[in-house]
């Protein structure tokens, strides 16, 4: 664990694992996308705000740069602030869209029938000690595991008190075991054969606001080099031979978003405020893939691929993290 | 990990997971208990004490409760206080036992002539949150991996280094992920396949003068029912198929066998002091206040003013906490 | 903070920190001590039993060993599984017994007519990092400190609000700060002037029972030597110069009080059992083993299987598990 | 502690707390500015870089911000990798500075003679759970304290050892007490009577290289609104009555600072390479602190002053911490 390395020298041009911030990146409604759909809607009044984004086909997934599947944001902004009720309220809706993509997500839709599965292991992805990638150790903290209730109180007591088999590990980094988090997770899903992996992780976003306050679920499992430690190897359905239902919430926004975001104000401003041409057109010719690559160019060799995090990183981490933990119990209560 | 239990309901006699205080038990210097053979002598001055215990046979290990093997204990009292060299003085000597024990011990002898094996899964067995159960877990925040560098730096980078590929997990107790800890590791020995698995584990001792200066090493494995969580399930090269060495660290000693020292100190020094018109008697004609004082007499010279605390001190200390922060603002508001 | 010693070398003969297990010592049902008043009432159905001791002068000073004044305990035992509505009930019942006990105790009665101060500071005793001791600066962590919100928000602020200036300090122990914690404080009251000290403590019990569940106020302050890090300086009226209201949670037992629970018990069975022929030939006649198993048999029935562990037990899982890690490294190189 | 906001709304143009990186502003060796004395020199072999910045009057401390006095920076880069001899170097050359800025500072000059205080206070200012801002509090779990000694061991130990009294404490900020930390001190120095404060501090820095591997030691104290958690109040000889030596690390850089960087090499790329006038000729009108005001006024509104950190803060913090508690007790022994 000596290598705590929040994220190496990716060779990815990270911008979000957020399908909803995908999708603003195109214009309009984004519902001329070919192969993806969109909806929008609110819960608690209008306190949560659900997206759902489904990619349908492979122009989709083209377009999106993100796996065929369900993509459901949830974002509740400001609710740390809102009370206990404000928390339950989120807990309760986050149970039910988990309940609802268990039943419609790809992993179980037309071999389970929409049944709620009776085993699920719970895999924390991240490293409990750098705060903004210990979302899933935490969330594994706060997790009540039932799987063995039955040998402890006796064959048949989960049937009989109607409780899933919960287990849950929290496997550690690489630089943390030598080992890829899906060697880990095979074994462990071959001894004791769930039949459906949850794996919450820590996402980055592009905006500095979804930090600490969204969560996207999403029946497509984690793709590779998501998440925060970067490096992440996939865990999906392929390689677990078990659906992957993933839950992640943004921690860190890149360096270079921000600074892209500040250029794109600045250049707005001097060609308003001034009548300068030049460099702000320039940067206008420029389209925003090409922009932000060229400020990863500037940026990086200076600074590496560093983060930005909100101050308050630890709490936000520590409340979302007993939210999910509370979400999946109460999915999978009776 | 909401139910982090020290120890359970166990029905075992726990007394002690160290072999030399099993040894301890008969009279004489142990050399008359057949099968099983002693040898003691220091290393590093007369600073680290090693006692070899070697169980030789069926008749040894009944009569000494434990598995044939070798059991290696170094004593090493009140090196933390003796400063750096001290300690670089044990873990070279650690490491030498260490290599001993692999080259010598069952899991290796015959089979490999005695050459260090080129990978190897060091688990940390125990419950990071719970400190007495908290070794396992803290060697692996303390060892650097490296079974991934051929991944990360080239295929044959280890070779070329000399390096051993070392992997780690700290797969956490039963309460924690619901599953067998034995179980979750066959999964990945047999994903990733080290040659040896070095289990390190919080032991019970008998003396509180070992606690937390004493080591002990075996080439048995973990056997079920051992260390300070209780219900560990055997880890030995029965199960996992790959040979177990195990390194344990004595952090409690039972409540009961503190009384049964103080007990047996108190008999003697009524017995000598009175003539033995029968203890009890003399007890109770003792008042309260003259029999605690005469137990800490006896009790405290030999352990210092130890105190007992449950195992679930840390959540209680938590909870309670908030509910007295809360209390306050209560009263205070309005 | 080296020195992280759970208890010093204390030359007093600690019992217990809680009014109401002094009360316990005596005969029948205590009313008959003179200067001691005794009331008992339950709140929230049966949940929270309280106990009200009333050390009313001298006498029952004496008697108790114990300063005059008003002594609560609130015992919850189990609510920690109860559910957050326990919890919530807790905390009001808390809050409640604090704004009644600031009205009628000594510190206000009379000079403030039982008004609730504007202004207080809370005081979390005792060291973080050891956890029997950690209660006062957990609850710090807990608390919404109010005392800088005029600064912050305008002059007025607070009183606008109807709210009271809470400020809060953990000040830590000796062996920490080199300083008495009362020299800390008589500074910090001087400078800042709150019109009453709240000082939260962990306390030493008798009954393993009571750990982590009873909660204890008294308006005598604290008394030098009471609390879980033994050395405690005193901190009352007559130090800080503004009334000093007192919460403590035991958290611990000395083990010496549970031998001689044990042998208590141990004297009684034996001569029920035996017709008292002298229990300490008795169990000179019994062979170790069967000694320890009587042992366990009285004891765990009342204890369950409690461990001891010495108080700096943290400090050298940590060290050993660092000997550990380097010593795997070592033995594995090369 | 429930406000836990790394940084507040501050008004400051907040850039650097390095005396060195102010100096760096200007042009040339820095050589020219009236008032201001610079000398560089290395340490181990070119291991320490050593840069001394004496602001010598009004006209100085004018045009560096910053007060009167002696400003020292050891720069170690990488040492955390250079192991145990490097990190000891690094100690022993910091006790040495330590001891001459005291014996040369303005504290103790003339009026002491240059000789070393017999009594000190050690101040760990910053929040322990706020990674970036925990350096202080860290300091403090590293300290041996001695002040007590005499108490413990009897009058004239310290004398008879020629030890200095040392004493600490961790205030906590304002968030988590309700008061400033002057008014805490004040009341401790008062009562305790120091001859000396050392304030221990996390800083901002303007460059990313400086993060976590270097150290300031300034004889003026902690001047308002100085570091990481932004409101920091004046600990000054002014306020406090004793002279206060400051030792601060800088932890984290503004984002602010970061996308000015990136802009400025991005206005030179694109004049260089495309020989467009227009914007980069009018960022390159405005003079630093006009670009950086436009930058941060185009920043802020979006994200809150948000200040970027190395992923590796926490180990750098830990290390440095020990690094500088060592040094204190190196300083101060014999």
């Amino acid at each position: 664990m000596k290598g705590q390395r929040l994220s190496g020298d990716s060779g990815l041009a990270l911008r979000t694992d957020l399908a909803v911030e995908e999708k603003e990146r195109f214009p309009g409604d984004g519902g001329e996308i070919r192969g993806v759909s969109l909806r929008e809607w609110f819960q608690d009044g209008r306190e949560i705000k659900i997206t759902e984004v489904r990619i349908l086909d492979e122009r989709g997934a083209k377009a999106m740069g993100k796996e065929k599947g369900i993509y459901l944001t949830m974002e509740a902004r400001g609710f740390e602030r809102k009370g206990e009720e404000a928390v339950k309220k989120l807990e309760d809706e986050l149970a039910t869209q988990i309940r609802r993509l268990i039943r419609e997500g790809k992993g179980t839709d037309g071999k389970k029938g929409g049944k709620m599965p009776g085993s699920v292991l719970v895999v924390g992805l991240g490293n409990l000690y750098v705060t903004p990638d210990s979302l899933g150790p935490r969330v594994l903290q706060d997790l009540q595991v039932t799987r063995h209730y039955d040998g402890q109180y006796g064959e048949g007591f989960l049937k009989e008190h109607r409780m899933a088999a919960i287990s849950g590990i929290a496997p550690g980094v690489m630089a943390q075991t030598g080992m890829e988090t899906a060697e880990i997770l095979k074994g462990v899903v071959e001894e004791t054969r769930p039949e459906l992996v949850i794996a919450i992780d820590a996402l980055a976003a592009r905006s500095v606001h979804r930090l600490g306050c969204t969560i996207q679920l999403t029946d497509t499992g984690i793709r590779p080099g998501s998440g925060v430690g970067n490096h992440r190897s996939g865990l999906t359905e392929e390689i677990l031979g078990v659906p992957v239902l993933a839950i992640g919430v943004p921690t860190v926004v890149g360096a270079a978003a921000i600074v892209q975001d500040t250029i794109e104000a600045m250049v707005k401003a001097l060609e308003m405020g001034k009548g300068t041409k030049g460099a702000g057109q320039y940067l206008n010719g420029l389209d925003p893939e090409e922009q932000y690559a060229l400020i990863r160019e500037l940026l990086e060799p200076e600074f590496g691929p560093m983060f930005v995090t909100p101050p308050d990183i630890e709490d936000r981490v520590k409340q979302l993290g007993k939210v999910i933990a509370q979400a999946i119990e109460i999915a999978f209560a009776g």
